[in-house]
């Protein structure tokens, strides 16, 4: 276990008429006998003076700072005081949302923590508005000259080095260290964010075939990205597989330990597009789709993503028909996030307010005097279309009522049997069940706020045991995290890469068989779902 | 033989949804299938995007630029067509004068010149008032910060790296390119200005014991420094060995061949020092002493460096004592050079003006009418000494007559005592004769200009058939160039460091005995030189 930084403490006998070594080669040769490395050590221009000084200063005895990352170690730094705190930052890059840990290399420990929205939504809200932000230029000059300079991508790259190095001075500020004292960033985002982050071109990323202009990018230095945390600190970037296949699902791969698993898991992360992985530490598979966005609440019109005010918890009482919710900081509700939704949908489809397809039913065709009380008191028609009041009581402040309307129960539909028919179509590739699987990792906000058995009402995920399931947070953080920590987890990366086959979803025809079979609530073959009670209305 | 920036001709297959590997791992995957070499490829963080484009924009076929100088070979362009000139530039930097050439590497050949006077004299004439002026802040401020910024060394480091960008300038007009096609840069100079190159501390440099802050200078960019020509151009800084042996050295080493030969060879390279070097292919020892002043042009008062209005050459007839001079430039003289020094001084021995001991006879006590005669036209006593006045004639344009005085005799002798000294102590290390030289090598304007003959009249240069003698110039460029072509060259550069044996002289009891025997015209001991003849004066 090796960090990316780390400290070597160093002696060296002083120069004198009959040594005149030089300082760095002086260094060099006493480090050399105490490492038991054999790749060369060098110094990067930037900091030859401040190290040799260092050196001397400290009378040619101390710690030296080294960056175990590249081919040849690079001495970055030196002191005659052992180092209490290295300090490095992890980043999970989202497309959205910017999250961050400062950790301490001595001891792996988190000492500090902070979040930011991405600054460049002001540049577009997803990944394709940012690219047509990024190449404006040279689509309108029609030029494909290869030094051409982008400037909306320079903007974009400004941008979100000038979030990242928000966070960083935030980070530092918490830990109560100079923000050049941040000696290495670990960065885990999509391969969009990457390119846009490095500053290079990101044209072919969004058109067939989706290439990206690089999946791996090392040897960069801080500095040279002007970031404000130590020049010479080393960037690993998560490396990717493909432009709909980021580092932060590397990350997450990492994170879940799966690909250290003899028994095979499988990793779901939803974010705008829902990623799967199957498989174990001999192989991986792994594709994405478009189930995501009614979860992450990019579809619904009350959706939102998990933040304060938002709803992420419902339920109604079958018997009693009483309405429970809870918002994220227990704050007045403004709109439902993924799990709030899937909460409500179960709880619709349970209390029988919807029907199999996910479709509203007539109050006017209820039997049950106390369900038509509930239905009354909480549908509404609005434009020839029923929609369910959620917030239909005085604790809301916005303007509107929290309102589920068909179109967002219709789009959750097509999002639940995405996930599904994804989930299905993975696993039918290598001819394994779902009950053969040791553990369902679920990662992102997704994981950390949905109640898997709600999400098994609506045949969203498996109807496997709950046991089955393990939220994970924040796996690209944690991803993020691991390498900077360890060379074994910097090399799984590598070993991930090397191993996984990417299913590619838009041209398969199983899945879209599949996608179709799982537009009902929770199957057109409940036998899949045998813990979820199935409801047969004579309107439907 | 590899040059230090390569092409290689490369076909990829073109993307395609069954293949949507990254642009540059298709680029890299294409050319490690091509090159027998191992070591592992990279694109510079600067030249991601203009790399990858030139390829896509190429049909994914064509030629990469590949810089074969770090341990992991870096991909810097690509052109769809075979690029026919590859342009590198040599520098020697020197303290006085810096000389650039510019090569195509594609064959070889030397495609433009160019030299400039080192602007850094505006600082001070010297290493030593560089020194000073680069550490007057820090000095001031009596501060050993490691990040202390010096405002001298950023002047002096700005100052050099605008020079080095006009010769760049220069070259690429010379030969029609754009300065950024220049795609690589070699820099030999002493081991003060590599220092004020890369603006690093030179403080200790001068003072005991004299410790470089550091002999080797690896993985830097033209970029990393503000250098004109491509950003991502690697440098190749020649090593150094100490603060007295620099890079420039080396570079002489290298292209006198000596490190290659099976015969024992000598360098000799007189600049502000003398620095001579003895080897061959097994072994190399290498000394240097304050030889040099008076031979360059800088003690004699009316010295100056070889250049326009120097007096390079001159003769007197001992028979008829015909005075004969020529200039560089063939202009109106202004001033003695080193050759042209040599010369007047083995010329006033020859027709004895001068004794052993190198002072000016007294006309008084001369007895041969002829000789009276034309000491009485060229010998004036001034402030109680005689002195020479060489151009008592009207050509001279000068406020003053071009005058060699006592002062500048004894310099003169002082010069060539130590110079002998030097060659016989190093020598004497190695228990061998001048007689078992295959060749002494004179580098530099030293040995372009100076006659080997007037120098052993002097014992300066040993008693040695003139054939042993071979100017080869400006060996500090010369090896710069070597560098960028060979990678046996860059290897043996290495190897000369590792074998090179420094002997120092400022300590060294027989350098000084054979310093004050060598202090005569030829030297107290006759039998060194049996080709020169021998003068007695009753005045002596």
């Amino acid at each position: 276990m090796k960090a990316i930084v780390s400290v070597q403490q160093v002696e060296a006998s002083a120069p004198g008429l009959s040594d005149n070594t030089a300082d760095l080669d002086r260094l060099q040769q006493a480090l050399s006998g105490t490492l038991q490395d054999e790749r060369p050590l060098s110094v990067p221009y930037s900091c030859m003076t401040t190290v040799a000084r260092g050196f001397r200063d400290a009378g040619f005895k101390g710690y030296a700072l080294l960056n175990n990352l590249e081919k040849s170690r690079a001495i970055v730094g030196f002191s005659k005081a052992k180092p209490v705190v290295v300090a490095a930052m992890a980043l999970d890059l989202g497309t959205t949302h910017l999250e961050a840990s400062l950790l301490n290399l001595q001891n792996g420990e988190k000492i500090a923590s902070a979040n930011l929205e991405n600054a460049q939504i002001r540049f577009g809200a997803d990944i394709l508005s940012r690219i047509h932000h990024a190449t404006a230029a040279r689509r309108q000059q029609k030029t494909l000259a290869p030094d051409f300079q982008d400037v909306g991508l320079d903007e974009l790259q400004a941008t979100i080095i000038t979030c990242i190095n928000d966070l960083a001075d935030e980070l530092a500020e918490k830990a109560g260290i100079p923000v050049a004292e941040i000696r290495a960033l670990s960065v885990s985002g999509n391969t969009t964010m990457a390119h846009l982050f490095l500053g290079v071109d990101p044209f072919t990323l969004c058109r067939e075939p989706y290439i990206p202009l690089f999946n791996r990018a090392t040897g960069i230095e801080a500095g040279q990205l002007n970031l404000v945390i130590s020049p010479v600190a080393p960037l690993f970037i998560m490396p990717s597989i493909g432009s709909y296949f980021g580092g932060d699902l590397i990350s997450g791969i990492l994170a879940s330990g799966m690909a250290r698993s003899e028994k095979t898991r499988m990793l779901i992360d939803v974010g705008t597009n829902a990623e799967v992985v199957l498989g174990n530490s001999e192989w991986l598979i792994a594709c994405a789709g478009a189930a995501g966005p009614a979860l992450e609440g990019g579809v619904a019109r009350m959706g939102m993503r998990a933040g304060a005010g938002a709803i992420e918890y419902v339920a109604i009482d079958p018997k009693t028909f009483a309405v429970e919710y809870r918002t994220i900081g227990d704050v007045a509700p403004i709109g439902l996030c993924g799990s709030g939704l899937i909460d409500l949908v179960a709880a619709l489809y349970l209390t029988q307010l919807i029907d199999i397809r996910g479709k509203f039913r007539d109050p006017a065709k209820e039997k049950d005097p106390e369900r038509l009380e509930f239905m009354k008191k909480y549908l509404q028609l609005r434009n020839d279309d029923f929609c369910f009041v959620l917030t239909a009581t005085d604790e809301n402040d916005r303007a509107e009522d929290v309102v589920l309307e068909q179109i967002d129960l219709d789009a959750m539909i097509r999002s639940k049997a995405a996930m599904y028919a994804i989930l299905r179509t993975l696993l039918n590739q290598v001819g394994l069940s779902f009950q053969e699987l040791e553990e369902i990792t679920v990662a992102g906000a997704f994981g950390r706020h949905i109640n898997p058995e709600r999400a098994i009402t609506l045949g969203m995920l498996p109807d496997l045991p709950l046991s089955t399931y393990r939220p994970i947070g924040n796996s690209s953080l944690q991803g993020a995290e691991l390498v900077l920590l360890d060379d074994e987890a910097r090399n799984e990366c590598e070993k991930i890469v090397s191993s996984i086959t990417y299913l590619e979803l838009n041209v398969n025809q199983e899945f879209m068989i599949r996608f179709s079979g799982a537009r009902f609530i929770p199957h057109t073959d409940p036998s899949l779902f045998p813990s979820v009670p199935l409801f047969t209305h004579s309107d439907s």
